[in-house]
């Protein structure tokens, strides 16, 4: 009980368990919320107690917990769930290529908005979101969700750099005027394979000038691994065919992405690794040395037939890890219960331990986690006062939940992103009882059928 | 379409999408039944034709296909769920049994109406129940369930082993008076570690006499593969003491699990392996030459800390292979979207390889190849006309369905239990728009919280 205001002011929602992510689990709980921050979390009866005559939301049986911090997504690609389900990373980028070149500016924003909308009804309420048209951008204000937006940066062909990173900056100065309180610009260097050594520092190095944060793919495939290693295989020839590059640096650097990346002096606090499939012990030394922090997104990287990231190796290191969805395109859905449960699966089936990962373990990454590895733990990620008030409610009255012997088990192997009914972004209500407040379905629908047209065309 | 009948007589389901199984998936299709069979199965338009005046359920913006088979369940232990979350397959083991000594033969009904509510709810129409009470016998009977009910057997003390046999022989005789057309009963032979290679041989003599059918847990853990291999680990000491076995044939076979089978006799084609994780190509060999059949359990094996299955190996060696939920002592839910969506995962992602599983064959495996590894293909797993009218309706509106490229993708990448909202098991409608028919809903979750109580002392 952190301070009692006046009592009109106050909102108190209160729900079977009240999971805290930095204490136990409260049955019967309750957070009060002021504005937009929390202002207690306890056994109802107490919060009842210090603020009478609040009004009270009472969720029942429900579990109410922190939003989910999803770490890495493209919401851009919302559009393309289901297009390209059954190819191995190398020709399935080629094909996304191909796919992408059929969509313009609106199509993109129609898909972003599509995917705000995903995010905020399966319970996200903070996202990393890498976009390459930054259309999304306008998606991520208007449904209210609390986001870093990165800008992509593509570019191998050093003679253009100056270029390059003109552009960027103006792009960038043009998309912080379009923030709100919520959103937060970074940096995205798409990849080891589009960008160059070059790009790679440059970028990092505004970044640093300016506080900002920097994330990008790193060890997602082995095609990667092999186009840095030894200077060849699909990466080196049929991608850059299909994008027109004809400065081809093909030469091999004999090392891993990892250690390539630490070359050009990218790796601190301020950068996030999305992926780290293909790393080895001394690569995660690596990275835990300067504090880098890893987007796990098992089910993209399964499914598509990248592997599985050493998450346990990663969390021994001490690095700090979240969950990502990754985009649409290829995990088809952003539920962050299918990510947490699917890493849980894989990390066990793989090591026959079940010592490895646990329903616990998962939901704090998926949580403070994830705030932590986005450097925003300061302010979100659990239910403590003084937090912002970023939180959702699951409903558990489906007979699958029946008994609740742990609401720790109940979120992580009962639940999906269809049982959350109630979103909460910094105080403000933008999901309630499953209506959105801030975003017209329909529109979206219909709008997702159009792109979904040309994409077929 | 196959035949026209009475217009009264013959009700006409239509979706934006019909999977028939063995044939693409009909866009805006219509299946129509007659009693208790399917009679067509086209575009919604020739159904219409043909059947002119019939009744029209419009689900529109639905999947419609049969019905899930789940080769391999518990359902007296729906109210284990989440108790034992995080222990490897041994040390669970124990404390599962210790666990059920607490229940008696009304909590084990309690906890199977439960499980067969939920299998209902989550599109199952076929389950493979393996019973230790004996009690969900009633619960599916009343569920409108179609089920081979196995009744499970145990010992490996021989001195008793007639007396064993006439007990399992009056038990089967009392549980054939209570099936009714929809349930068959089977045996099931617990495992290697708790059922004496003669009882194994003796019931696989029982039952082909008898034209009955066989499933036992095979090969699903390392300590059943220590056990049987050197005679020794936790199920040769922690296991035998702590059920008060004091007859211990610890002596070491020095084969594996399906070797060690093999000797007695007891494959065939009326047999189904369950779980087959700790098997080589040896062992796989061997049961595809006697047509085993094999339940995949991928959840529970990697849950559990077992491993994972050889699934591409299974299929490859041209093993009918169906997908099993477990129980939800293990698995926690009954869910078939998440067996498929697991499979596809940890397969592509151990593999490193997107082409050994998708998500149409999955689908396939989930219906009909279930209905053929329990041998009932000749009734259902596909809609066709001459087949049983067991189907389900999904539910596409969320916005995470949106848009759908291709049906399959859309049902197991994005689809759970809880999108299920119509379930037809021989023509009759067990689950509508979400309402439970045949069981109610309200004394179920009341009794489960007694078991869970008595559970928790």
């Amino acid at each position: 009980m952190a301070e009692t205001g006046a009592p009109e002011e106050i909102q108190v929602y209160r729900a079977t368990w009240v999971m805290p992510i930095t204490s136990d689990p409260i049955y019967d709980g309750a957070v009060a919320v002021k504005g937009d921050s929390i202002v207690a979390v306890a056994p109802f009866d107490k919060v009842s107690d210090a603020f009478p005559g609040a009004r009270v939301i009472d969720f029942q049986d429900a579990l109410l917990l922190p939003g989910f911090v999803n770490c890495h997504s493209h919401l851009e690609y919302a559009c393309f769930r289901g297009l390209i389900d059954n190819h191995n990373f190398g020709p399935w980028i080629l094909e996304f290529i191909g796919f992408k070149a059929r969509l313009n500016g609106p199509d993109y924003a129609a898909s972003a908005y599509l995917g705000a909308a995903e995010c905020i009804t399966s319970g996200i309420t903070t996202v990393g979101d890498a976009m390459y048209s930054g259309e999304s951008l306008k998606a991520i204000r208007q449904s209210g969700l609390r986001a870093r937006a990165y800008q992509e940066a593509l570019g191998i062909d050093d003679a253009h750099l100056d270029d390059t990173m003109a552009r960027l900056s103006e792009k960038l100065d043009e998309l912080r005027e379009q923030t709100g309180d919520l959103i937060e610009i970074g940096l995205f260097p798409h990849a080891t394979y589009t960008v160059s050594a070059s790009l790679y520092r440059a970028i990092a190095e505004y970044a640093r000038e300016r506080g900002m944060m920097v994330a990008s793919h790193v060890a997602e495939s082995n095609e990667e691994t092999i186009y840095i290693r030894s200077g060849t295989g699909m990466l080196a020839l049929d991608l850059r065919e299909k994008v027109g590059w004809d400065h081809l640096s093909r030469q091999p650097f004999g090392v891993t992405p990892v250690k390539y990346l630490q070359q050009w002096n990218v790796f601190g606090p301020d950068f996030m690794a999305v992926h780290c499939v293909h790393v080895g012990p001394r690569d995660i030394d690596v990275m835990a040395s300067h504090d880098v922090s890893v987007a796990h997104c098992p089910k993209s990287n399964a499914k598509l037939g990248c592997g599985i990231a050493p998450l346990p190796a990663l969390l021994e290191a001490g690095m700090r890890v979240g969950f990502g969805t990754d985009s649409p395109a290829s995990s088809n859905i952003m539920d962050m219960f299918g990510e947490m449960r699917t890493a849980i699966f894989l990390h066990r089936g793989v090591r026959r331990d079940t010592r490895v990962l646990n329903a616990a373990d998962c939901v704090l990454m998926a949580t403070l986690g994830g705030a932590r590895a986005m450097r925003m733990d300061d302010r979100i990620g659990s239910l403590e006062p003084g937090k912002q008030a970023d939180m959702i409610a699951v409903d558990i009255k489906f007979n699958h939940f029946t008994p609740v012997h742990d609401p720790y088990s109940a979120l992580v192997y009962g639940a999906n992103q269809e049982d959350v009914f109630f979103t909460m972004v910094d105080g403000r209500v933008v999901y309630d009882r499953k209506v959105l407040k801030t975003l017209d379905n329909e529109k979206m629908t219909a709008d997702a059928l159009e792109v979904k047209n040309k994409l077929r065309s």
